[in-house]
Parts: C-alpha cells; sequence; structure tokens
C-alpha cells in the first residue's frame, strides 16, 4: 500500500512512527512543510523536516518532541557571546551539525529535495521524506506591536512569543509561486491513500496545500484522503493552533477544522472520542466521520489511530 | 610608540603576549597572516586571526596552542556522521561559532578587515589585529602524490600530512591580485619599528610580503625593521618551517632566513645564544645581529625577547 501523509512537525512525526507501526509494509512519502524553515546565523534551519527525520532515525529529543537527544549549546553559548542573537531559538550542538550541512549542499547548488535525501541517507527514516517544495516558502505572521501591525516570521510569532499575542493574518510568503519538489506530485498521483495527521491545519498542512498543484493533486488523486483532528475537545492536544486558526477565521473545534478542509478535499475524518458530537456535523458537510481515542499517548495508542484512520479509508474505498 | 608586528599562529600570537608584557603602553597593530584561511563546511575559517585574537583575549587553549580552551566537539562528531569532512581538521564546537559568525558577516558583504573588528569587540586582544588582505589568498603546496604532482591546500599539507612529504613550491595563491587590507600601509607607515616574530618566515610572514605593497611599504617606511629567528641550532622551535624553507631553497639555519629576507628589509635579526656563530654571518650580509636567549617558554622570557628586540631597533635608529 502506498501512503501519502501531508506532515508538520512534532505531531507529524510521531503520528508517523505509529503508521510505521501499524503499517509496516506500507510504502510511505512524507510531504513535509517547509514555511516554517528559517535561516539563523547564516545556516538553512528545517525544522518539521529535521523533527521528522530525528524521529524516525532515533536522533530526537523524546521529551521535547524536537531537537536531537543528548544534545550541548556551546556553540549558541558562543553566538551569544559574540552578541549574535537571536537567544530564543535553540539550536543545539549536534542539531548545528545539520544545519551546515545542509547549508553547505544547498550553497553548492543541491536543491532541498536533494539535501533532504542525503540527509535522510544518515537518519534511514523508513519513509521517503520530501520537502512540499524546493522553493523557499516563510510563513509569516501579522501581529501588532506597540500600536503599529508588521509582519513576524513564524518562528519568532511561535518559539519567541509563544503565539500571546494576536495572529492577524498567516501567510505563507512565496507559497504562491512555489512549485511542489520532485517527486511530490507523482507520490500523490501514485498514492492509494493520504493521510492528513493531527498537525497544524494552517501553518503545517495548510501551508503544504498552499503550494499551487498540491491541493489540486491530492482532490484529484481519487483515493480516500482521511484527517485526524488536532483539536480534542475545542482545544488543540498540542501547540498552540487555535491561535493561528483564529487568524484564518475557523473556529477551534474538531468540526471546524474539517470544514476548513471541505468535503473537495477530505473523504474522512476522525475526531476524538469526546468530541462524539462533532460527527453529525461534520458527516452534513459530506465528510465521513469517526469517533476514536485520539491522544497519541505512545506508539501503541497512535497505531490505534492510523488504523482507525485507514480503516476509514476503505470504508470510504467502498 | 607604534609598533607594527607581522604575525602568523601559535609563535605570532605567544610573541605578542610577550610584547603586551615589556611595552604595556605601545600601540600595537597586528597585520595577520590569512594564506592558511580555509573553507571547510562552508565556513570560512583563519586559523592565524583566530590564534592571535584567542590568545590574546584569554580564549585559547594553552597546551595546544590553538583553538579554544574547554573545548567540545559534538559537531564535528556529527558532521562525521553524515560523513562530511574532512575529518583531519579539528574544528571544537566553541571555535565553530567563531567561524559562524564571520562566515555570515562575510556572506552579508562586510570585508574580512571589518568582521575581524567585529570578533575582537568580544576578545578584547588589546592590539589592533588586521588581515593583511581582505581579498582572498590562499597557500598551496606543492607535493607528490602516487607519482603526480599536484597543489594541496596548505592546512591539508600541515595539519593532514604533518609536512611529511617534500613540498616541491609554497604558492600563496591570489597574493599577486591582493590589496593590503585599509589601515595596513598606514599603520606601516606610521610605525616607529616593525617586528617579525620567530613566525614561519615562508608560509607567515613570508605570506604576507607576498601581498604586494606590504614589502615596499615596510623597506620604505624608514623605522628599523627587526626580526627573531624562528630556527634555532639548525631546527625550528616549533612547528615545521624548515619542510617549506626547503621549497623556497632557504637552508634551516637562522643565518640563511635573515639572508632570505635580506638586508633590504631587515635591519636587525636576533638569534638565539646557542647560535652566536651564525652573529658575524648576519653582520656581513648587512643586518645588525645580536645571540640572546631566543626560547618563549613563557610571558617572561618572552618579554625579555621583545626587549632585546626593541634595545636592536634603537641600536639601529641611533
Amino acid at each position: 500500500m502506498r501512503i501519502v501523509v501531508l506532515a508538520g512537525g512534532i505531531g507529524g512525526a510521531r503520528f508517523l512512527r505509529g503508521l510505521k507501526a501499524a503499517a509496516p509494509d506500507a510504502d510511505i512519502t512524507v510531504i513535509g512543510n517547509t514555511g516554517d524553515d528559517i535561516h539563523l546565523f547564516g545556516l538553512k534551519v528545517c525544522p518539521d523536516l529535521d523533527t521528522v527525520m530525528y524521529t524516525l532515525g532515533g536522533g530526537i529529543n523524546e521529551e521535547q518532541g524536537w531537537g536531537r537527544s543528548d544534545e550541548t549549546f556551546k556553540v549558541k553559548e558562543e553566538l551569544a557571546a559574540y552578541g549574535v542573537g537571536p537567544e530564543w531559538f535553540g539550536l543545539g550542538d549536534r542539531d548545528f551539525a545539520t544545519h551546515i550541512v545542509r547549508t553547505q549542499m544547498l550553497s553548492a547548488g543541491y536543491p532541498l529535495s536533494a539535501v533532504t535525501e542525503a540527509l535522510c541517507a544518515r537518519w534511514k527514516p523508513g519513509v521517503r521524506l520530501l520537502p512540499m517544495s524546493d522553493d523557499r516558502v516563510e510563513t509569516h505572521v501579522a501581529v501588532d506591536d506597540e500600536g503599529e501591525r508588521k509582519a513576524i516570521h513564524f518562528q519568532e510569532y511561535w518559539v519567541r512569543l509563544r503565539a500571546s499575542v494576536p495572529a492577524h493574518a498567516v501567510v505563507p510568503v512565496g507559497a504562491d509561486q512555489a512549485k511542489p519538489a520532485p517527486g511530490v506530485l507523482d507520490a500523490i498521483a501514485e498514492a492509494d491513500v493520504v493521510l492528513f495527521p493531527p498537525s497544524n491545519p494552517v501553518v503545517s498542512i495548510g501551508t503544504i496545500l498552499a503550494v499551487p498543484g498540491i491541493r489540486e493533486a491530492i482532490a484529484d488523486a481519487g483515493v480516500p484522503v482521511v484527517g485526524l483532528s488536532p483539536i480534542v475537545g475545542d482545544a488543540p492536544v498540542r501547540g498552540m493552533a487555535d491561535k493561528v486558526l483564529a487568524a484564518v477565521g475557523v473556529e477551534s473545534t474538531a468540526s471546524a477544522v474539517a470544514r476548513h478542509y471541505g468535503s473537495g478535499l477530505l473523504d474522512g475524518w476522525l475526531v476524538d472520542s469526546s468530541d462524539e458530537g462533532a460527527v453529525a456535523e461534520v458527516e452534513a458537510a459530506g465528510i465521513r466521520c469517526r469517533a476514536v481515542p485520539l491522544m497519541m499517548t505512545d506508539t501503541d495508542a497512535t497505531a490505534a489511530m492510523v488504523r482507525e484512520a485507514l480503516a476509514l479509508a476503505e470504508e470510504v474505498r467502498a
């Protein structure tokens, strides 16, 4: 079975670990969000791709969900001693090496997709990891700063400000000019099923869908497209998805997120057992819906979620 | 008193520490060799400038004479895990930060001289440290490799091969097109004395003198130019200067090195007490010469050497 997964960072990576457990023989292609990529200290940092790669490759810091295990912060300390920031972005020494290799390869002319493949040759994530695009896309967030509206990088909003101020708009700058990376459209066209993990529907999956051609390819693939709600009981399971949902005028409910994706894209949707009441609303919008436990507490629980998603996909197909 | 010093790496840096002790009120400008600069992992590394900066700024690894104290090597370990080398160049985590800041500033368009000044704002070396040139100069060494002659980077010859194969030629590639960095010629013109520390006469001081205009400015400054022999008893005090002296057809003796610089450039020369016999030879070549203890065993011993050099300069001036 060929499965395509659109993935953000931590949630996407943990979902993929469950997917590999639930469907060990599946041929999995991951289309990774690159909208939260950022240039720091002259280096190209791809947080979502790295989180997927480290998580599936056994290098992740399990407690925090991002960054490397057994990490130290000497480089960052020294940069701060030079007065060079930002200090709010936690790049560890081991992690720096990934960004150094990536930046060196990009400078040598390799596209991000080729660089990602090269990095994965070390990590062997057991999936084919593709960036959504080789072109630069950078999600910016419009916020008010001392009475003035300005656009800041998503990472500044998310990491420095902890999404503590209202987001008036979320714009994937460059997305409209970006092309899907090599392999992305083919993987979708050849997929047996497409899954949306419980990742952020705006800044993760929404950004991938903003690359012209990807949404259309998924809608036209003629295979079941099934998503899992990142919202449980009117709040994000983790992260601050509610803040960016507000910016795009979507309520923080499992049902509203499904309707935001829409029946033109989504065939099936899983909500948490505690959101049983959302099922009828989602089905009324033309999306088949089931309420099942949706907490990724461990790989077993996540694998069970994946099996529910795949079962729903088969139900849709039939 | 305004003193200009042409400096290589370890020897130059230790000499400068003695100079600061011997002449605490002097206004010292250091013209640093950049011929052994190298691009590693996409980063610009300036070993000699950094050795001077770290040594005078209190950040040097005292035992090895280069690199940072309290150093770790996580980034390098990770790069090796990605299969990215070279592994023979020992960049530590703290050191990496310097190269990251430098590379980021260079990419932003700042010349190396401005970058060096910015880095020194942290280290406060107590001297004005100028690269010999903002232009790229890279010392290459011609060696035989499996029957074929080829040119390798100086660092590869020095660090990877430990100068273990004959050097047929030493070429500061790009030097003939390089311009002295801003401030270099002015510092020489305004100097009261110019000193050549016991640095490598070929790949350190020789490279600086290969930048068009610098040798001429020193010769024309009309102030005493005094050097200290890096060769004691027919062998380099440290390093492998004899290997590269052979490549330029100069004997490894205190007297031959003085004659290599020549009386057109050099007014005074210090040889080690054990090389008393060289004094007459050097003086016969028109260069005033004294035999004094020349081992930089500690800062006091080095300061004593500096005082001898400054005394010789005054003797020359009178």
